[in-house]
């Protein structure tokens, strides 16, 4: 396939795309190529017009009223909005504070759980932070983290094993797991499982409800949209909240905090997961951004996300392997996220002259540029402007 | 003190304040008198305008390369803008996540330091979520959590305090807690000291560095005016910034955050005590709002604060001592941070019909109104309003 004929197949295929019809909710700069979606969703009119009413009336004119107006019940609706792109049930998704806040909180939970365990399980290729939080975990507890590769997971969990964490698409090669059988063995052993949706939530399935999953978080800047830095999440089994505890109890995560009392006591549902004070600003642009999956199935989502990039990967098989190329995602459609990396040994620099175009991609060590495809704004267009450029760097 | 007179000496004063020109840099309301600074500081004209640039062109046109052309810097620029107003020297002082979860930070980082050690003393009014998670770190340690009214304080500390931790200004009373004291007498038991300065920073003096203090923690959405649900700070001394290591560590605590290390290695300095991504959009409001600090001394601000306060008392004696009103606040102004609180048998009531006419305060339980006099926005002229509404009420 050439890149006319791709152009032409590609005008087909954005003519016939039923989300074709989300792309106006972004406000996207003309001339700008995006497909970094997987680290900083692109700004929605829906935010913007958002954030202006809640500088202009809510904080300018309401003051410190808001809160009771508005603000306080910010965390539940903003969970309640996510819940069903991840397959939770309503009020079992809260927003607040950072994915690796969150990670601790629900791994600090998942070991009180499970006491006399001495191990936590954890992908070796997680995202950094997640290795970070819990090796803290881990030593606070005096457990051991067994850092192990993906297809190493189940055959590590044993009946030591207090909890089983994994970040659901790999932040680097967007390979899925398989939610299902992780979550299996580490429930046939005794383990809890915590999940990091980061890369999943507004792009790929879950459904955490039928994993039965104890635990998940979340991120909401990547494909929720929800700005620079926008609050994170954290979902908890229904059958766990009423027995999980977390160390960051803080005022907002206590069942009457205005109240004020001297004892703990915390919130019966899911807002025992809150510590404290709510970054507003933030939040109300995710809540806003929120808004735009309200009419689209994860199921629309998904099925636009792997024509995307599977479009993306016939190219590369027809005009990038053979010029200094190298897949490092999954070629296996129902093995693949919502981006594709590229091995390239010249990767950091082609992504900057790249932006320098406008085509805006991203670049994670050692060797791997990363270009997301987010169902609800990008384009086949856009998959073959991409291939074509990389083809004439 | 008739009000007329009050008003006469009310013009005077305000026409003599240095600090009467600050007050347009605020963006409040016509109509609306503002009481409430200790709890949610107004909008500034420069919140405002950063606020619209961030969205316009930080997010929407530079996307994700705003993180390596701001973003990445700002916990620390704004860590550096709070400094001079808490007496903390450069690059000791960062931007981070809530208040609850830095105090837990600097909990955990100085229980850390005084292995062997088996309490924390802590002030049982301070404000309920210091005492959970003071509570959360004394469980998870297996110490005993000293809860102590704050005159008993020092007589409690003792050779097997690990630490102590109090509130500088009392978010009830608005006492302010000798300082120096407390501090000489944790560090004279070998005890390290974590003052939380919600209700001083921005308004109250104190000069963590002649104090040698260990660690601080604050808010940035009362005084500091930074938005609702600003993002709080953290200080640490920089003889522990080395050693001091906190439970949370996350990427953005990394010595190298983008080379994505399997292994955590604390940054070499304050940055240590960041986790993970910051809310770009609530540090900017911050950032901009601390901006208009930057020509006022901490000195002028006190000044002004003790003039404001005080001036109220004087009119609390002559006209609402005697109307059920009680001065829940120290009546010597050095003992007295920025807000001034009266007991009220009817306050949740009549804060509530306060605000429906423009005056706007806080209530908390069980009878206390509290009301916030800001140096920067508030008036002497504002000062006899109020005091003028609640005689006639």
């Amino acid at each position: 396939m050439s890149f006319r004929e791709a152009r032409e197949r590609a005008s087909e295929l954005d003519a016939a795309d039923s989300l074709a019809s989300m792309r106006p909710y972004f406000d996207i700069p003309e001339g700008t190529l995006y497909f970094d979606g997987n680290s900083l969703g692109p700004l929605t009119f829906a935010s913007r017009d958002v954030l202006h009413r809640t500088i202009e009336f809510e904080w300018r004119e309401r003051l410190i009223r808001s809160w009771n107006e508005d603000w306080l019940e910010m965390p539940a609706r903003v969970g309640n909005m996510i819940a069903p792109l991840i397959g939770a049930a309503i009020n079992t998704v809260i927003s607040a504070d950072n994915t690796s806040i969150n990670l601790s909180k629900a791994l600090h939970a998942a070991v009180a759980l499970r006491p006399g365990r001495t191990d936590i399980v954890i992908d070796i290729n997680n995202f950094p932070t997640d290795i970070y939080i819990a090796q803290s975990v881990a030593d606070q507890y005096g457990l051991t983290l067994k850092a192990v590769p993906a297809d190493d997971i189940i055959s590590t969990i044993t009946s030591t094993t207090a909890v089983v964490t994994a970040t659901h698409v790999d932040y680097r090669t967007a390979k899925i797991l398989d939610a299902e059988s992780i979550t299996r063995a580490a429930h046939e052993h005794g383990a809890l499982m915590v999940w990091d949706l980061a890369h999943t939530a507004g792009a790929v399935p879950i459904d955490l409800t039928a994993l039965d999953a104890d635990f998940a978080v979340g991120c909401g800047y990547k494909y929720l949209n929800g700005g620079p830095g926008a609050p994170a999440f954290i979902y908890a089994a229904p059958r766990l909240l009423e027995e999980a505890g977390q160390p960051l109890q803080g005022w907002w995560g206590h069942a009457d905090p205005f109240e004020f009392e001297v004892d703990y006591r915390p919130a019966p549902g899911i807002s025992r997961f809150l510590t404290g004070t709510a970054n507003v600003l933030s939040m109300k642009s995710l809540e806003a951004a929120l808004g735009v999956f309200s009419n689209v199935s994860v199921g629309e989502l998904r099925a636009k996300s792997v024509a995307l990039t599977s479009f993306f990967v016939d190219l590369f098989d027809q005009h990038l392997a053979s010029k200094g190329f190298t897949l490092a995602s999954p070629r296996a459609p129902e093995s693949r996220g919502s981006h594709v990396a590229l091995g390239f040994a010249g990767g950091k620099a082609l992504v900057e002259s790249m932006a320098d175009q406008g085509l805006i991609a991203d670049f994670r060590p050692p060797d791997l540029m990363r270009f997301g495809f987010a169902p609800l704004y990008n384009s086949y267009a856009d998959v073959v402007s991409l291939a074509e450029h990389l083809a004439n760097h």
